[in-house]
């Protein structure tokens, strides 16, 4: 089945949409929350109990598969899906975020995820050609253009791929934020042609960019959305806080074509997905319910519940009522409490199983408000 | 169901045989191998996919389970199997090992899992009474006693349970060893009297002691065997060889009254199992196979295979052919190759699931080897 999406119902009460993503590997039901496994896993648990708790898009890291294993392996095993054995969707990036958030630092991990700078790579050069990095695995050089970007993400065969993009630090003055976007619009344009010299059934997001400026979020939307990307993610710095995120999202997304399908990169907190949705946003990627479940902290709808607190140590009752996760349905909050405190991996498989069920669940509510009117 | 022994068949050409421990949660068929769950879970790996696997007995370390969750959480919960939620038979030790073994230090824990010492808790106090340590969690002072370790034990509630022993170290001088022995057998028979003043369905298995002195051993087996324990454990140090370790079993096993079950302490790796069991060992407990497991060693008929190893980069087939483990049906070695690589924990539950399967498969062909007489 080749890419398309279809809308299904628009809230009456806000700009929050119902839709369908039709992909070659099933159905993306719209808004959905998609949940990151950069190395070609989920953290602590297997696609297996990933499939059973219905997660419909997976995301993988490209930056991270083109270190190891890289694209020849994933290739010759048949691509991505066969390598790690999903039968559902998944949508790889460019591998630029993680290769600028080790340029520019602070300001960009402290606006997304920490997790690229850790690993303490290094970025030698960038020009118009592309960006030259050193591999945080083995210190071999690695330069990364808009060309081999997509040449890499159709050997992994994702059923959306996102073109190379440049990310510019939230404290950037105006020009080089101007010239950061042109460039960036360059590269997005020879992603999009490289991907449709080499047509076949992947779908290409373009990234909006422009960071917090209206001005630059509107001009990356006149480009960008007269190029025949099947997509539109939102890119770059989000801002600071949320009520910036907010207002700059509530300015770009009446400029992005109702007709496609949108995506927020890097944001899938509760807070941002009740805020968002309204905004007509359709698909969000975060690792912080899979994070979150590590650190012990177990989401329900009262809210977080820290899985060492000493007052579980006897709550022998699932930790949520009436939730029906794998973890739930055979084990006590007093045991993963326990787990927990005995620092046993078990606890991360268990958290992480119950985590990304609530996040399904609140999805599948939310789309249901919107099918009502309610959101 | 009451615990109870039943030997199905007898070698005709070795003292292995075939039997079925009748437990209160099944029937454990014999002679198998028994993971260990210290702290109530296999590492990295749930109860679903343990039980799916067949792993018909679970060891958990008294030691670790009386400082966290506590026996009192334990019995709230209504034992340790609906704890943590495990349908089939469960053994529990003494906690007596973990004391010792950080009393005494680099021999003990050279001859067996160095897990515990490394947790550096401290030996306080050892008199007739018991031992006095200091837990290594918060520092708070524990006083374990022949009676209170059964009285842990029956709040935990597991099918087999251990009395209490000392385990002195290898290189003890003979009137040590001696005087240490008669203590042994003094806590031996107190735990034991403790277990049949509250009479429930739990069976005891008494611990052999002896050291590699045949006659302290043989002074052990008299010991013991005249007491009505249900079966008999084999501890303290077995030898700092295998040839040292096969030649006291050679020993020892034909003083053990046929009709109970045995069980060797500590002791799992594939050549031990393979030169004990045709001495008439039932039972074998170690985390060897689920630490292998998460060290990237994955056991096949073949021998284990380094799954990190370069050469496995583009195995795109199963880790053994005609495997029927869960890893094996759905995941590549190759994969697993690249899931250690990037060290992701998901590497090692799929490691764990294929070792501790392999593990159950092995012991069923032993099984029908004795049954063919061939071992």
């Amino acid at each position: 089945m080749s890419f398309r999406f279809e809308i299904l119902h628009r809230s009456a009460r806000s700009r929050a949409r119902l839709g369908k993503i039709h992909t070659p590997h099933g159905i993306i039901e719209t808004p959905n929350f998609v949940a990151v496994g950069t190395n070609g896993t989920l953290k602590a648990i297997d696609h297996q109990r990933v499939e059973s708790i219905g997660l419909q898009l997976m995301f993988c890291n490209t930056y991270h598969l083109l270190l190891q294993p890289g694209p020849e392996i994933v290739k010759q095993a048949g691509g991505l899906h066969r390598f790690i054995n999903r039968k559902m969707p998944i949508i790889t990036d460019s591998g630029g975020f993680q290769v600028f958030s080790l340029a520019y630092g602070s300001v960009a991990s402290e606006l997304k995820s920490q997790g690229a700078k850790k690993q303490g790579g290094q970025v030698l050069k960038i020009d118009e050609s592309g960006v030259l990095f050193r591999s945080y695995r083995d210190g071999a050089k690695i330069f990364l253009t808009p060309e081999s970007s997509v040449i890499a993400q159709k050997a992994f065969g994702a059923d959306i791929i996102i073109p190379l993009d440049e990310l510019p630090p939230y404290h950037i003055d105006k020009n080089k934020l101007k010239a950061s976007l042109d460039r960036t619009h360059r590269w997005e344009k020879r992603s999009l042609e490289e991907h449709l010299r080499h047509p076949n059934q992947q779908a290409m997001y373009a990234v909006i960019h422009g960071g917090v400026c209206p001005i630059l979020r509107k001009e990356s939307c006149d480009f960008l959305t007269k190029l025949p990307f099947d997509g539109f993610a939102i890119g770059g710095s989000v801002g600071k806080t949320k009520p910036e995120m907010i207002e700059m999202l509530s300015s770009v997304m009446p400029q992005l074509p109702e007709e496609k399908p949108n995506h927020l990169l890097g944001i899938g907190d509760l807070e941002s997905l009740e805020k968002c949705i309204p905004l007509g946003i359709d698909t969000f990627d975060s690792s912080y319910p899979t994070r979150a479940a590590r650190h012990g902290l177990l989401l329900t709808q009262e809210g977080g519940i820290k899985a060492e607190k000493a007052e579980n140590a006897l709550c022998f009752a699932p930790i949520e009522h009436g939730c029906s996760c794998w973890t739930c349905t055979y084990h006590s909050l007093a045991y993963l409490h326990h787990l927990f405190k005995a620092k046993e991996a078990t606890a991360h498989s268990l958290a992480t199983v119950h985590n990304l069920h609530f996040m399904v669940e609140s999805m599948r509510r939310t789309r249901l408000a919107i099918a009502n009117d309610q959101i």
